[in-house]
């Protein structure tokens, strides 16, 4: 690093501060200042040479149009809290539980038409002469009950506060006007918002790219009435919150049947990500996704006609704007941001089809942090901190490149933190080398396509819905994370592509859930030629490794669809007078690094005693390897990510395709250590990814390199 | 105890041991003396003036005549290991994994017009034509198969060794000749073993009792060559062993419709009794039934044409025996004999409709007990043994008496074993008092009639299917022990019976089990009448208990459909986004035991915030207080037998009723000791239930009574 190199790095720029501002911006080499929600720059900002991102939300900041248009307001289908007849009748107070500064009952006829109410007991809905909806009480109000059954009502609300506004309000006793959200399905609101646009651009002269947070709708973020339970529902990428009178109708014109309000609503349990989609709900998605874009890719070309760039932010307002969606490329953006805690994060971003990727590191320049832990405020350790985020990040990077970082927030924090911004200053020049090195040619793998087999496939690439704290008790999240900065091809496959050949591609298919869920898959596994399928692909030499309750399914000979392949079980209750094989657990040695392991799980069986078991618990096998025909089943009764479990994944990969755990070439010898090979540059990278120093060896074409690495360090050769 | 009582007791003689079996026969107070399988009783024995009991196990030790008449052996429908296809034809040897000891191929045409070939991974029989039977290689070959599908075959075997008899012989190294089972389905079969009792009745004059062990049908228990897994399927109640083309042939006759070899097979789950059963199974349990009462009541009537009395063992070969089956009494058994571990299986004799109930103890007089622990051999505690289980069994006998004890075995094994001696005295003496309370009127009990509600309702009353230690993953096992000796009117039911009126005369149901299993109930609880018949009981004062999963079935608003009642859900995936009710633990003063505690279980919810948690852990409520109109759910994540757990359940009770944990007569204040009042004779009987010394005291009419008790003793005032 002996030339300073300088670029591909985004400030966030503060009025008011700005010889921090140009000061910042010389220490990181940042090339583009931007502007963040609640901050604005000034014109000695500006004018500093700099290209200028600007941030907009297109769907709030409208609160004077919307007034006028109230059918312009977005919406979403909820359903009143669950009561009991305990006489002739029943009235039900629709919003009883709901944060009533985010909903308000949608009383219009086209509203009212989608109503539904439902006994729940006998899972029938009550037919409309049954039933009225009281205006004045806002009681709907069951006539003829069937008495000591369950009755719900779903309704649509008007959600008259934008989530994230209301969320800061909240968190930060913001005190300015709740904004209200526009629905642009409706024509005038496109117009108005087009128009808006048009203006925006013409009073941003200054502006070089326009970073839009995100497109129009929301995540799904629910709230309560009471205090204690004030977060009903939040799913990161469901389509609740699209839902409208016109949407629905559009989309019976062109789907040719109707989707109902309990199609959305779900018996109260609405479409949870982490749960295979139905079919009705897929075609809504793509319904909504084309319109996002259709309508998206218009704002973009106002964008570009002023001879702007457009950026998206791949948060908050997201929904429809999947990036792995086949559609993403038609809004035109010209780069894609995301905020990162993860590597899993980092390789969502560089591999979707943009021209610019850029990730927002963490922390924010925020007082606070996620859950409330202070950052830039007393108690905070921003420099640690932005060492553990780097640390996930820059092993994923060094497998699949971006073009830029930066970092989002209050500049002024940083002012007199000098370790955190020498550690900045560190990590960009760090970011932009590595940068230089996939220029040169990619990184080295090993020849290893792992395909990540559930129920999204591609369209939730590494991704399960959310950051990984939020994600954390599914297994796959920890998978995707330890994938993410594996020297293997890694990609995602849903259960028709498997059907449709996608396997002949593939060596590893890795598939981790638990029963019924997306990442199982559910009853995509009643499918057969699913199963034979998979069973031929193996067969022939192909590695199923299974996590928890891989291919779970109920009614069929066995529980796991894959046990056969795997030779272990999981017992629901039917084989509790079955007797368990007796086994001796057999090591391989090499395989498992110091500290790895893995959670034993109730009722896991061997199947028919030939798979060798490599770790057990409570007579449990925990970890299972089992031939079948040329190729192998490998069972885990769960994974939890951490350095030495990163390891044994990759180790259990390379002994099951028949490789050397010892003499394989560019891995090194301490599971809290990687590397990374550059072929074409002869670059090698070795990371220590504990906080404690490390020693490593990795052996390499020029025989073998042996290296002591500070915490965090970054090692280059 | 100033005039020592004699009788009622039972003794296990041995010819050799003359002068012991009367000196212990003397020392015990014993009236009987019996044999065992095993001994035999001398001349002078019999003459000694005591009644004699004789073992017989009247489906075995014909095999002369059984060869003669090969289709009179039992059967049982077998499924062969599965076998996927990865070629044009599949080739399949019906006995591989099975022990070819205890099973051999039944070739007769009427058995292989019973076969079925499944392909397992499309769930659908291969037609019949597509496959054939070589006898010479005992193989199936399946000509037409779909590639990487895997198939299984459904055959009849012949059970060629009586499995009692098999296990004798493989455990203590017997080397008699292997014992063939007869099946009395058949009328030669019958004529033959009603000629042979006659003649054995004329054979013993000095036999009073024929001990049956049991009838005809051992409880399933199919054995596998690999001794790694020998045990392949063990069920205490299903009826797999009953089946034969004759048996089929009747049924179809008398039901109108065929049972398939399937509709035992069961995809090679067999028919778990820890799983509700289906209709099928019902009907085909009744026709067994009731021509296991219609012969067995034949030979009973034998029996008392001697003058000789007709006792059943309920063990073994039992199936088909259920003493809370409605023919029970029609067999005209004069006694029911039960070995009992456990306080639950006191009750179960206790209550069966007998004249004659009888327990027989453990430790059974053999050289090692269950497991291969010693008992009477170096390193075995026979007297300790026998302590922990007269623990168990007396708080049964205080609720409910049974009229006879005794023991089996070898009784040479005593001989110097003075302790033991002296123990089986002081129970035998223990157990002839009590008996005198409860003929003079019966324990005292708290006003709550309690209903076990499960699949089996009544059919399995008290037990689940075997022993405690054999079922002891059960929640409900836990439950019943506990119930076996607490102060409360206890009765089991099935979901029919809730809706036939059952709950009119009940104030507390429990429900324990898993998702799906009997247990539970599985889909009885799509049944909408049941859930609102428990919605109303409750809401009108009734107290729902439900553990782990009660009431789980999927595909409604709730998996828990008592949900409403208890106030508590159980997530299944789909509200894994659903935001958590924040909630503090209050707990209710004297409720719990020191040392009562329960399991956490994972995703355990709140679903309206307003159950009232007692005990929480890792943010997961584990005890939860709900209320419900004028009734209350009561919720426990789980349910492990202690003394302080059993008292916990009370506890929960009398809160739940609004009585007083403090106030209320007839309790100990020490969750280690139990009392049982008898009002019409005045007596009270408190026990230590634990093996240390414990003081407690007991609020009566007459005032507190305070005592001090030794490790298991039994106060009597």
């Amino acid at each position: 690093m002996s030339e300073k190199m300088k670029g591909s790095f985004t400030l966030p720029g503060e009025a008011g501060y700005e010889k921090l501002t140009l000061d910042m911006a010389k220490k990181w080499g940042a090339d583009v200042i931007r502007d963040s929600d609640g901050t604005k720059l000034s014109p000695e900002i500006i004018d500093a040479g700099y290209d200028i991102y600007s941030t907009i939300c297109i769907i709030r900041g409208h609160n004077e149009w919307v007034k006028e248009h109230p059918s312009c307001v977005q919406h979403s289908f909820l359903q009143s809290m669950p009561k009991i007849a305990d006489g002739d009748f029943l009235s039900i107070h629709l919003l009883d539980g709901y944060f009533t500064e985010q909903f308000e009952v949608d009383q219009t006829k086209e509203s009212t038409d989608l109503w539904q109410v439902f006994d729940r007991t006998a899972n029938e809905e009550v037919p409309r002469r049954l039933w009225n909806y009281e205006r004045e009480s806002g009681n709907v109000v069951i006539k003829t009950v069937r008495p000591f059954h369950e009755y719900t009502v779903n309704f649509l609300a008007y959600r008259k506060w934008e989530e994230i506004n209301m969320y800061n309000h909240v968190t930060n006793s913001w005190t300015s006007e709740h904004l209200i959200p526009v629905d642009p399905r409706r024509e005038e609101a496109q117009e108005y918002l087009l128009s808006w646009m048009d203006a925006w651009c013409k009073d941003h002269p200054d502006t070089d790219v326009v970073r839009f947070t995100s497109m129009f709708y929301n995540f799904v973020w629910i709230w309560g009435s009471d205090e204690k339970n004030r977060n009903l529902f939040t799913d990161w990428a469901s389509y609740d919150f699209t839902v409208s009178p016109l949407a629905l109708n559009l989309f019976k014109q062109k789907y040719g049947y109707e989707l109902t309000s309990d199609d959305f609503v779900n018996k109260g349990y609405n479409h949870v990500t982490h749960m295979p989609p139905t079919k009705k709900q897929l075609d809504y998605m793509d319904f909504t996704n084309e319109f996002v874009v259709s309508f998206g890719k218009k704002l973009v070309e106002i964008v570009h006609a002023y001879g702007k760039k457009a950026y998206v932010f791949y948060d908050d307002s997201w929904v429809g704007v999947e990036p792995y969606g086949d559609r993403f490329t038609e809004f035109g953006f010209d780069g894609l941001i995301k905020c990162v805690f993860s590597g899993f994060e980092a390789r969502l971003c560089a591999g979707a089809k943009a021209e610019t990727h850029e990730l927002r590191l963490h922390p924010y320049l925020f007082p606070t942090g996620l859950g409330g832990a202070p950052t830039f405020s007393e108690g905070g350790h921003p420099a640690a901190d932005a060492a553990v985020y780097w640390n996930r990040v820059r092993r994923a990077l060094l497998r699949q490149p971006v073009d830029r970082i930066g970092l989002g927030g209050y500049l002024h924090l940083v002012e007199g933190e000098d370790e955190f911004n020498d550690y900045i200053e560190k990590v960009a020049d760090e970011f932009r080398l590595i940068k230089t090195f996939h220029t040169e040619g990619a990184t080295y793998t090993l020849p290893y396509k792992v395909a990540v087999l559930h129920s999204w496939g591609k369209l939730r690439s590494w991704t399960l819905s959310g950051h990984f704290h939020e994600t954390y008790m599914h297994d796959l999240i920890h998978i995707n994370e330890a994938l993410a900065g594996l020297p293997v091809d890694v990609r995602f496959i849903n259960f028709e592509d498997v059907k449709n050949g996608a396997l002949n591609d593939v060596d590893i298919v890795i598939n981790a859930g638990r029963e019924g869920d997306a990442w199982s898959g559910g009853d995509a596994w009643k499918d057969e030629d699913l199963v034979s399928t998979l069973f031929k692909w193996t067969s022939e030499g192909g590695i199923f490794i299974g996590v928890n309750e891989p291919s779970a399914v109920s009614g069929y000979e066995n529980f796991l669809r894959m046990a056969p392949v795997l030779g272990v079980d999981v017992d629901r209750g039917g084989r509790i007078c079955h007797g368990r094989w007796k086994f001796d657990v057999k090591e391989i040695p090499g395989l498992f690094p110091a500290g790895s392991c893995v959670r034993e799980k109730e009722k896991v069986m061997l199947t028919d005693g030939r798979a060798r078991v490599l770790a057990s618990e409570n007579g449990l096998p925990k970890i299972a390897i089992h031939d079948f025909g040329k190729g192998k089943g490998i069972y885990l009764s769960s994974f939890n990510l951490n350095n030495a479990n990163t390891r044994m994944l990759l180790n259990l990969m390379i002994y099951a395709k028949g490789d050397s755990l010892t003499e394989t070439k560019y891995l090194t010898d301490n599971a809290d250590c990687e590397c990374a090979y550059y072929p074409a540059s002869g670059k090698l990278v070795i990371m220590n990814e504990s906080d404690i120093e490390q020693e490593t060896s990795v052996l390499t074409d020029e025989g073998k390199i042996k290296v002591k690495l500070s915490p965090f360090e970054t090692y280059i050769k």
